[in-house]
């Protein structure tokens, strides 16, 4: 991390911060290289809203030189566990875990959250975006697979002014081929506190925990990370002390 | 328009509705063509909030198995005279509407339109989305292009399930080559009511009027209907009697 420099100063690039493991890791790899970081984080109607204040924290902690909010309410279109009341699949072993499209997976999702991203990249001038998804632990959802991020870049070089005056914007997905790992291994080297990070599908309200609410520690999500953490022979900073 | 047949009948396609000529006419033309249409329309933070009045009008009066309200704020955004404060031009001449990438635009708009309606395609089980966009009249916006549709539907079918699975999801833009004439032509034969319509990018309040505000009659949407009508020896039924 350039912790000496302004995180104003810089290339603006926008960073799509969800307040999970991997985007927190995203954003300090796009601090690394220099740029300006906008972070831009959605209120989906999702379950787990404690994940506005993980976005705030870690924005806080690596360092931006801003943070907007968009509210998108996909409940009116139904059809996610993440979004709907179907219930969060828990304790499910790798194999079960890949496959599959889960039920957590909302419709579109990433579509509409870099479409976002590119309307405020083109407001800020920005050729730059940074989104951390990965097709290692993506459990299915088609729109982690790289050949998905090469068809958005392709047509958000033709939705935009910018495309149009012919320059390039680039879609960075610095984790899409990492394992679990190798992220975790890249963030604590950058500084990244995971303690701050929340990525659980299924958080639990517990008013003693930093954020309001405290991972489920069952969720894909959750196993995951510890799985991840415990192959480093770390504890996860994320999960609640007594149960691990 | 197959009006002794339910709106809901037929196979399921999702119509992005406006509230405009361009979208009235699209919907009509879904219709016709059998399928059953559910409509999407935006509450953008735009000014002219007429625009709602008017979508369920026409959704309405055309027939729609359902009407879907989806609210985007990019005023946190900026950059557009339709979210921000900047003045809509007015009374330009076609040599002057075409060209340059106009203030009213509003960056990556149809990319985020079109993303929610493919959320809305995946939960209906629907492979059609409908939009109006018209590389004729489209005044220098880059998102109206039928290169910049080819790309979104191409990114659609690798982002979602359906993708996945091998089905195809297309992108029907039945304007999109079609002269403003050609399309009030179309939508006339279709038996769309075009007083129900609205396309001003700056609408006066006006509380005797029934969408509950009256086109300016001076922007370049109002001025390339107004002439299109013309065309046809006829007065734009929605625009104010006394000043045509």
């Amino acid at each position: 991390m350039r912790e000496r420099e302004h995180a104003g100063a810089g290339r603006p690039a926008v960073v799509l911060l969800s307040g999970g493991l991997d985007s927190a890791t995203v954003l300090a790899m796009a601090r690394e290289q220099g740029f300006a970081c906008h972070a831009l984080s959605f209120d989906y109607g999702q379950r787990h809203r404690v994940e506005i204040e993980a976005a705030k924290r870690v924005a806080a902690q690596v360092g931006v030189a801003s943070l907007r909010w968009a509210s998108i309410d996909l409940r009116a279109f139904g059809g996610s566990a993440l979004t709907a009341d179907i219930d969060v699949p828990k304790d499910r072993d790798e194999s079960t875990m890949h496959g599959d499209i889960p039920v957590t997976y909302v419709p579109a999702r990433n579509t509409i959250f870099l479409s976002y991203a590119l309307a405020l990249a083109e407001v800020l001038g920005s050729g730059d975006l940074f989104i951390g998804v990965n097709a290692v632990d993506y459990s299915g959802y088609p729109d982690c697979r790289p050949t998905f991020i090469e068809a958005f870049e392709r047509m958000a070089n033709l939705a935009t002014k910018a495309g149009v005056e012919g320059h390039r914007l680039k879609v960075h997905t610095p984790l899409i081929e990492l394992p679990k790992v190798e992220i975790i291994r890249k963030g604590l080297a950058l500084g990244v506190d995971y303690g701050l990070t929340h990525s659980c599908y299924d958080p639990q309200p517990d008013e003693r925990h930093p954020l309001g609410a405290r991972p489920c520690e069952h969720c894909d999500s959750c196993l995951l990370r510890m799985r991840a953490f415990g192959e480093l022979g770390m504890r996860d900073p994320g999960m609640g002390g007594d149960t691990v």
